[in-house]
Parts: structure tokens; C-alpha cells; sequence
């Protein structure tokens, strides 16, 4: 059981981050996101910043770990926050609405607490272990993975074509070639998608913690499967990047063989 | 000088095709775009039909030119519609806000009017030959395209990286390696982001009539530069598909330069 208080926490970390983050949207000129101070740079380290000084306040003993500032561990603490303010940056710098703010919380290392907010649109995907997902926004959708029953009628979804680190390529290719159709772009808010019943397959390599600690409730509470490309359960200290990511979760053993 | 009345029969176009469509958005479970019952076969069929019957009324000698129902010419009408009810039919299947309604107006072939309307989002570009292209919407932005002194700066996007026709792959390799950085998905979209200033060049081959006519007059009078792969204004009864949205018209030349 995931205390209440903890959830609390977490919706006021997406609240702080959006805030942070959306007078930077769509604003400045040429994107430089190597400078220090080019809009998706200032905004997310802003968004974090005003996370971490409200898990200071509210949770000094948690672990915090955060894609801009680091990892604070606190030594093996029970809880540890997982924080990705900008997951996304290159919808960001476009001017897209498919990035998003994620926020989780692990316990011994499992995700039990997933938020994925878009702060432009007012979307928010809010996933707690052993509870149904909710989703609220002003677009459309609600939350519920749906059924598909053969990897030949999947919709799949990935980033970037060219975002598969060269040792998975060839089982990204495998999958892509066995689904029905592909699309790209999205990060984080594909995942959402698919925990909306819109996607059914999401197969990436090579991310780290804070990209994919969030998604693991939302997906799970949604009635998805969210592994590793071996079917293991993600876990903040031995997980290594690979994500698979089915809206049907019977689609499993169809999917691990095409990537394996 | 586009009469005043056509750009209000425009946006009136644009409003009944965007209520045609939105019950469909993240409806339906399996997609499947074969089907003639399906959610985006439906919206499409739905939004052109309402859109050809506010033409057949309010201007009955004009031409009308759509990707769902095809054309009535009306002889060599000096006014003729280009219309794409939903241009981005994969972003629409996975309930991604980036496809778009395109409404055109031509006059003897060279668009006058183009709308953009995300009818999920409420956002919406209105370009008219000779004016400043409007933007309106709730997620911020406004319409100009911004400055890019080199292609080294600039930030690409394209729809997908099979997007291009075989014989048009070499030139969009070119341009993918000179520019900064790549983004991918958007459809029509994209073209709008271009002309709020946050890309700077998009390259597509093989696009129809109904995919570009709408964007001409929103990227001029957004201050870029939209041409074929040779410099060659869009014209709708010689241009080829071949299209180069740059927000910086001075990049002209070295586009061109990769592509050719």
C-alpha cells in the first residue's frame, strides 16, 4: 500500500515542475540547448530545482535522484524519487506538446508512484502501484491499455529511428518489422498513449532511470506489461535501459522473441 | 487582394470539419485505417462531406479539390478549394494532437488562403496572401518565423524517415547531415511550428496538392520561404510534391545546394 501522503508529494512536484517550466515554452529564438541559458535548459533546471527544494522540505530523508542535479542517495533509503522535469527536450525545443514532466517515486527500487504531466496541454497520467491509472486533460481519452491480439495488427511507437543504441538494432528491426504500422516521436507522452489504449507496442534501449521509473505504474495500472527485453520487471538498480512497453499484455512472449 | 468573404468561408470550413472530427479523437479501440468503419476513416469522410456541402452552398462555381472525395474541377475555375480534413492520419490514429484540417483557397493555382486548425488543441494558423499570418490558440506561441544564419544552426523536421520517395533520398540525406538536428513526426503541423519560430527547415517529397496548398500563404506571411527542391513557387497544376518550408529565407541557397 502506497501511503496517500506519498501521492500528495508526488502531484506537487508535477504541479511545481509545470509551473517552472511553462513560461519557457515556445519562447526565445535560435534553440541552443548546449548554452546555459537556452529556454529547455533554464526550464529544466528550474523544474527541478523546485522539486527537490519540496522533497527537502517534505521527505528529507528520501533519495532523490534527478536527470539535471544528480543523485542524492541518502544511503539505501526505502524511498527514493526519481525525477525527469523535461523528458523530451527536443519536442520541447520544437515547440511540441509531447514532452513531458516525470515524476516517480521507488520503493526498494520498484516503482510504485508514476506522474507524467504535460504542463502546456494539462494532461497528467497518474499511475500508484496496486490502483487503477488515472488520466484527466482537457484533449480527450481516458485511461485503459486496449486489447490487440497479434503483434501483425500493433500499432508501435519509438522516439527516433536512430535512438536504438547499434548492439539492439537488430531486434528493434525484428519488432518493426513484425507490427503493423510505426510511428515516431513522443518519449514519454507515448507511453502515455498507450496507457490511453491509442499504441500498443513501445520497444527503446539505452534509457536511463528517470525516463522510465514513471512509466512503470502508469502502464501496470492501465493493464499493460512493462519489462526489460528479457520480460524482467524494471528496477531502479538492476534494470539497464531496455524497455518494453505492451498495451496487450498477452503479447509478450510474441514480442521478447522478436527482440531477443 | 483576397475578398474578405472567402477567408470567412474558410474559417466556417474549417469549424465544421473540426466538429466533424472531434467525437472520433481517442475514440475506438484496434485501429485500423483499412476499414471503412473506422474512427479516422469516419472523421475524414465526415469532415470533407461538411466541408463540400458548406462549398456546394456559399460558393457553387468554385472548384473543389479534396483527398477523400476528389475533384470537381467546374472547368478551369479561377477559384479553386484544396482541402485534407486530416492531414497526419497516423498521429490522429494514435491519438496524437499533431495532425491538423488544411483548407485552402487557390486562384488560378497559387494559394491565397491557408488555414491550419488543430481542432483538439484550439490552435489555428490563418494565412491570406499579402497579410500577416495569425496564430490563436491556448498553448502559447506566436506566428514569425525566426532568423537561422546557417543550415549548421538549424533545426530539421520531417514526418518519418520512410517518408521519402527512393529517388529523393540522397538530397534529404544531404540536408538531414548538414543541418543540426532532427525531429520527427508533425505533418502539417510541423509547417506551423515553422512559422511560430521553432524550426527552421522541413524537406518532403512526394506530398499532394491538399498537403501543401494551405501552408504557402501561413509560411510567407509568416515572413519564411516555401518552394519546390528547385526554388520554384508551389503552383497547383505544375508543382510536383516537392516541398522546402525554410523559416529563414535566406537560407535559400544552401538548401537548395544539398537537395539538388
Amino acid at each position: 500500500m502506497v501511503p496517500p501522503e506519498l501521492v500528495e508529494v508526488a502531484l506537487a512536484l508535477a504541479d511545481a515542475a509545470g509551473a517552472a517550466i511553462r513560461p519557457h515554452f515556445r519562447s526565445g529564438l535560435l534553440a541552443d540547448d548546449k548554452s546555459d541559458d537556452s529556454p529547455v535548459t533554464v526550464a529544466d533546471r528550474a523544474a527541478e530545482q523546485a522539486m527537490r527544494v519540496i522533497l527537502a522540505e517534505r521527505c528529507p530523508d528520501h533519495g532523490v535522484i534527478g536527470e539535471e542535479f544528480g543523485t542524492a542517495d541518502r544511503g539505501a533509503s526505502r524511498y527514493r524519487w526519481v525525477l525527469d522535469p523535461i523528458d523530451g527536450t527536443r519536442a520541447f525545443i520544437t515547440g511540441r506538446t509531447t514532452f513531458g514532466v516525470l515524476v516517480a517515486l521507488t520503493e526498494n527500487g520498484v516503482p510504485v508512484i508514476g506522474i507524467i504531466d504535460q504542463p502546456i496541454t494539462g494532461e497528467r497520467w497518474i499511475g500508484v502501484a496496486g490502483e487503477p491509472t488515472r488520466f484527466t486533460g482537457p484533449l480527450g481519452g481516458s485511461a485503459g491499455c486496449r486489447a490487440c491480439p497479434s503483434l501483425g495488427q500493433a500499432e508501435l511507437s519509438a522516439t527516433a529511428p536512430d535512438f536504438q543504441p547499434r548492439y539492439r538494432q537488430a531486434g528493434f528491426d525484428r519488432i518493426r518489422a513484425a507490427v503493423r504500422r510505426v510511428t515516431w516521436g513522443g518519449d514519454c507522452y507515448a507511453y502515455g498513449l498507450l496507457a490511453l489504449g491509442q499504441i500498443d507496442v513501445i520497444a527503446e534501449s539505452d534509457l536511463k532511470p528517470w525516463d522510465w521509473s514513471a512509466l512503470v505504474p502508469i502502464i501496470q495500472g492501465a493493464g499493460g506489461s512493462v519489462t526489460d527485453w528479457a520480460g524482467a520487471p524494471l528496477h531502479l538498480d538492476t534494470s539497464r535501459g531496455d524497455v518494453l512497453a505492451l498495451g496487450d499484455p498477452g503479447l509478450l512472449r510474441a514480442a521478447l522473441g522478436e527482440l531477443g
